[in-house]
């Protein structure tokens, strides 16, 4: 890869700026700039903003506001421009004058609109060709880095402590912002979120490269429908692949999948055939859903990598484990055949126990400490050389049974060499989003649906393959 | 279908008895048979109540207590029967004689523990062959029904106000009791539950029978591992199917699946490919994991049948919509295209309008009051003549946000001959959950999953047309 690509896609001055001009109206709790400045304020950003905007005295929320970027005195490094698109190419031409290296537009209608939107996008284009500012939008929510707190969202939201974690989001489409998904109550494991939105600079191989190269990045979730340079994207790709897992998907996969794609974000469809082998080419995974998008990659953030694919499944119901052994021989997994020593420790447990799946049902009702019997049957599996990786279902019924399986798994002998998952089930919703909070919390992937418990796994054992592979 | 089969499926004593004798531990808060009455009171049914048992004297919960059940000087309709294993041949011998119908055997450890249990479970089965009782189970949580209140299952539920409504689950594990799924808090709309356990009498046919006449059940969800009567089942499947939709749910599609299978029901799996036949041919709908065993019959029982399979889709981002467009179109569904007068109508609300799928991103942020104009939007197109059915995106980001969505689908003019599935997204779990509830209160499918909504309908529109393929 040429130099100068590398140097292209150092994204850290839109991650982590130092300092941050936010061009929007800072009307008094309603205007966007407004809003953007108090979602710094909320997430604890402890860069310096300067809202700028000529209709404006005075300050906003303890800073001092400008008219004109080119008054502020100290350097400025990235800029939020949330403003009419008319206004927006002679905003980011001061900005470049003034020496900001990255600027956030999240104002809408400019390509995406119609052709007049699109005469101001092509003059950001060639702003950025002229002047080597970069872009990251139009049409975005732009960025999230819990770690620094700097954010690009203007809309109100009341997420407010998102968990710092492995998992870095990019996608074309506002999805990721904070206003859409529970990622607070969900305690998911967040390195950064971006959407890139109509591309007219920043694209989604450059996020990539970021992404490889981020040391807090351990797994990255790609959202995209269209690719702006195969072959760019096919590096970056593999560079992303030789470090950490790359998790993609790809919208429009059908025909009436990619009409309504280029009508939305005004970009060309390529074959779906070509990005379908594309995508195993580089060793990416490619997920099927935005159920997936969402779970899949915190099994990559919180466990490790199995070694290979025999999965031990513990199930509460003798009829759900048969469905999910479906489920992952279809994801790429086998049924571990447990060792003879390990049988032996499960039929001391209970003369019904040694198969695989296991069958909790008929030991814990008869058991007087049930927990204390689960603990023992997740580590004799994990412990068994037989088996690389382990899906566990666990009752929570009501809310007595919280306290007694953080407990659990707070004090489990959990071979930490191998992954596992978890999925809970039970009688109240309250219970289990608590629940899976306590559990997330203590970097153990939880689930609501037992199936993505266990295609999570297989997902993991895929990567494994790739990366052994690669090796040899 | 011969009359002495009809008969045999007429399973009414199951799920309505007027009187049932309880035989289990009476022992106060803790013992089985006493929790089964504890249960039965608290889903308010109104039958009589024999509480059995021969160790017991007095009262349980303030029915009067027996030794024996021919001390009962009254008819008994139904038994309830959770004792162990060796005692159970011989009470259910006594309810032969004493008349009692239907009996319920909850007791673990027949033959899917070994041949002891299986010894037990064969005199089980000569006992019905011999004098006509009905068993269901055994090893098994057996039946509820919120209609009536009764139910058979002796474990503590703190899920109180079952919604009544048109699903009936049968399952041949406990994982349709009320222990393991929030039903309460999801506002399911629920018929009967089932589980048939062992099948040592009562099996899949019979309650395929039962349902199909039972007129509270407007769609039956089937989970099965084997079917005792390949030809029974045919027919029992056909007449559901002509007067409601029956879906499947298959375990053992896979080979692992299968062997896991056999070790847990220590029922003999039959070929693959001889399944799927069987289900297409009768019309039936296969569903594909247990996710959708819950979610997808809800749009049976709470909505109307689409006319055809065009689709339309309102959704809350561009990006997520063409994901969203795969999936209708893999489900099935065809994307709706607009009538000339439609689109006028929506371009009059936005000009970025009249595509499908509907993009309310841009529109909703630019409104001032953005529920009337989805409002408008959501009769616009269920009124165009093009479109069979719909698929709506709803933002319930916060609290303050779950007033305005009831009212807006209260106030909504909806063309109730279509159809109409809902997808709910935010920012916090309690508000989904309860948006959730209050939506599904009012027959409206929802959904936490956009895929699930969409795929629900095609369910929908695969059994429509195998409706209007069977007029023809």
């Amino acid at each position: 890869m040429s130099e100068l690509r590398q140097n292209r896609s150092d994204l850290k001055a839109f991650f982590e700026p130092k300092s941050v001009a936010v061009f929007g109206s800072l009307k008094d709790g309603v205007g966007l700039g407004y809003g953007v400045i108090r979602n710094m304020l909320q997430f604890g950003y402890s860069g310096k903003i300067y809202p700028v905007s000529p209709s404006y005295n005075g300050e906003v929320l303890g800073f001092r506001a400008y008219s004109a970027v080119n008054d502020v005195a100290e350097p400025i490094e990235a800029a939020i421009v949330i403003t009419p698109p008319p206004t927006v190419p002679g905003i980011i031409e001061q900005c470049a004058r003034k020496g900001v290296k990255a600027a956030v537009i999240v104002s809408e209608n400019f390509a995406e609109a119609g052709s007049e939107g699109a005469k101001f996008q092509q003059q950001l284009v060639d702003i950025v060709h002229r002047t080597g500012i970069r872009i990251i939008g139009p049409n975005t929510i732009g960025v999230f880095n819990p770690a620094s707190g700097f954010i690009t969202n203007p809309y109100l939201t009341i997420q407010d402590k998102i968990r710092k974690g492995g998992i870095s989001y990019c996608s074309q489409t506002g999805y990721v912002g904070l206003a859409a998904k529970p990622l607070e109550d969900l305690a998911m494991p967040v390195s950064k979120l971006c959407d890139i939105g109509n591309k007219c600079d920043v694209d989604e191989s450059d996020v990539l490269n970021y992404m490889a190269d981020d040391p807090q990045t351990k797994v990255v979730a790609m959202h995209i429908e269209n690719v702006k340079d195969g072959r760019r994207f096919m590096e970056a790709a593999r560079r992303v692949v030789a470090r950490k897992p790359l998790l993609i998907l790809k919208g429009g996969r059908s025909e009436a999948g990619a009409e309504a794609m280029v009508s939305h974000t005004a970009s060309l469809a390529g074959s779906e055939q070509v990005y379908d082998a594309v995508i195993k080419q580089v060793g990416a995974l490619r997920l099927n859903s935005w159920e997936e998008y969402w779970e899949v990659p915190k099994v990559f953030a919180e466990q490790p990598l199995p070694r290979g694919n025999r999965i031990a499944i513990i199930t509460g119901a003798g009829g759900l484990g048969v469905v999910v052994v479906d489920v992952a021989v279809e994801s790429g997994l086998t049924i571990a055949k447990f060792s003879p020593a390990t049988k032996m420790r499960l039929t001391k447990l209970s003369p019904r126990l040694g198969g695989n799946p296991i069958d909790l049902g008929p030991v814990l009702t008869v058991k007087e400490d049930p927990f204390s019997v689960q603990r023992e049957i997740i580590e004799a599996v994990l412990e068994d050389e037989n088996v690389d990786c382990a899906a566990v279902s666990v009752y929570a019924g009501f809310d007595a049974l919280i306290a007694p399986i953080t407990q659990m798994f707070d004090s489990l002998k959990h071979n930490k060499s191998k992954p596992m998952t978890i999925w809970i089930y039970g009688m109240k919703l309250h219970v289990l989003d608590e629940m899976l909070c306590q559990l997330e919390s203590r970097n153990l992937p939880t689930y609501l649906d037992f199936e993505l418990a266990v295609k999570a796994l297989g997902f993991a054992a895929r990567y494994s393959r790739t990366k052994m592979e690669a090796i040899v």
